[in-house]
């Protein structure tokens, strides 16, 4: 199976997914609009990292399609699970950004944000592992070694996330500094790790 | 007319239907944040059936359009139909995870969830019967043979969706096995029973 | 400019518009949940009519560009205000099956919901009546008649629409005939007036 | 990287967010039906407006990328960032729509609806200015006299909505009338004062 469709139905709920996420921010009704558009900060953090984390998951799902040209069943099977979690985010952040705004367990939504995270991180591994056990669904331009740097790369994903996770219990707000911190690492030193992606 | 543009069409409904299921699933608002999210282990649950349901029945979607290869206006109405059931589902989810967390009328809740997948299943076999009596819109290395395996196969469908809808007034629960059987059985064992596709 | 990404973006709207719909019927949250499933007649019935009504403007829209080979900052901006009705739909389509619920405003619901589609329909016009003005915009093999007898055939919608609208205050459920008859008269009989699309 | 799935993506978070605007007027349900559909008038303008916004950023973006050929990182980040914002324009909105509803706080309304716009405005900027500090990702048939009255054009957005912003303290009516100006400035006048696009 060519993976044309399938990049073209995961970017169509990427997309959804990321736009979704501003239906967690509840117009204030009650109070003086400014103050009511101020003390929603909680909300537009969360709905701005997540909307920089799906934007990440995006372009590296993308660039990791650029290195797979086949899919079969298992790997379709891997990436609907994939999707699962990310279009689980919206309601993830939800939770955060009340947590916050509520001032009470923002170590529990802290940490359910941050494992929803790790999963993600997760399943972009074992799609990335299980292609790596089935070279016939790469390009034929990349090497061993390149698969395997790849693969190292995408590991510290869900590390990082489960780090984020447990520092959770320790301080929410560290928790929230690692997430800003994954993001700006994920966009960031990505072209100096990585081999130049070659057209398929 | 050409199905690229029906393809394309169905796609994003399929996208925003499967990312709309998360809407269902409502932050907790009163009492500890922990025990509120594990109380909403119906809401995941059913998110997660409907989520891999919808994405099955897209990749057999996706899978019987490599072998059509016209659609005309009966088609077109019929892939309407079946899409207005597919849009369908973030309702039938909700309603069903609303009754596991009542405990309360999950019979009614799992036979209304069953039977909108079971009318799902009776489209994607009208859409099919109606290919198989005009062979025009299918691929010319189809054979009959072929043809009929697959409405063999898709005739499974409905059949144990309605088995999962009766099953409801014995058990609920026996709903809910026979739904997640019927996801693992519709993306599993495809390989052997279907021929090859050829592309267009 | 062409078409092409034009063409993608209002199918974009035309899927999220008419997979929002299901976010109208709500979860019946009092009472036995097998009455309130059926008392949520009127949300099914809008929920069909407008998916319908959605599903057969995509595809008039789809064959309309069949003919239209270029778009200028007039046409593009036409379809824009199209797009904007068609995006409305949801809120017309809630505030149908609300007053059919409520039993009170029926005759205002049904009409407010029909002017909605009969803007609709005057927009598909100014479309093709701008486009027969500008024949540069279609396509070669397209003869002055043909692009009459399409004229001819888009301008029974308003009309139509308008009949509904007007209809509602002598008794709504003649309206919501109409609306059905119209649904089906669009995806009928097209075959036979229209002339046969070429390809760009 | 090549732009074409980066066009699709941002397409796609466009066709959500534009439709994802009605969500923001709600069914009256309290006293008559008539009235009530009256009385959500601020909706449907806020809805328009920001209906015609979306679009008209849309084909700026389109036109833009017809000269964008390359895409790197930076660029994909500035991308991101200004789709964040257009995502949360449906917020922005209705955050407008029932402060003039609600006939409160409008001034606070306007002008934060206002900033928002004038943030877009501002990334289309950076987005412009960063491609032509790096022509490579430019179109070779594109001048650098080109490329500077496009760079004029598109500062002409920021300031607009910053003044719109700052009028809305002195009254927020005459923010909304810059707000509609904008709009047809956008979209009218574009032809005369534009190169002509040249196939990439």
């Amino acid at each position: 199976m060519d993976t044309a469709r399938l990049e073209a139905f995961s970017d169509g709920v990427f997309a959804v997914a990321i736009t979704l996420l501003v239906l967690e921010i509840k117009v204030p009704h009650s109070g003086a609009l400014g103050a009511g558009l101020l003390l929603l900060w909680p909300s537009y953090l969360a709905y701005a990292i997540s909307f920089v984390v799906i934007g990440a998951i995006w372009i590296n799902h993308h660039v990791m399609f650029e290195w797979i040209v086949k899919a079969d069943l298992e790997l379709l099977l891997l990436n609907t699970l994939l999707l699962l979690f990310i279009a689980f985010l919206p309601f993830a952040t939800a939770v955060l950004a009340e947590a916050f705004h509520q001032r009470v367990d923002q170590d529990i939504a802290a940490a359910f944000y941050g494992s929803t995270l790790a999963v993600i991180g997760l399943f972009v591994n074992f799609m990335w592992r299980y292609c790596s056990r089935n070279p016939e669904l790469l390009s034929h331009t990349i090497t061993p070694e390149q698969v395997k740097a790849i693969g190292k790369r995408y590991a510290l994903g869900p590390m990082g996330y489960a780090v984020a996770t447990l520092s959770a219990f320790f301080s929410p707000w560290v928790s929230i500094l690692i997430f800003i911190g994954l993001n700006v690492f994920f966009l960031w030193p990505r072209r100096k790790l990585e081999p130049t992606p070659v057209p398929k």
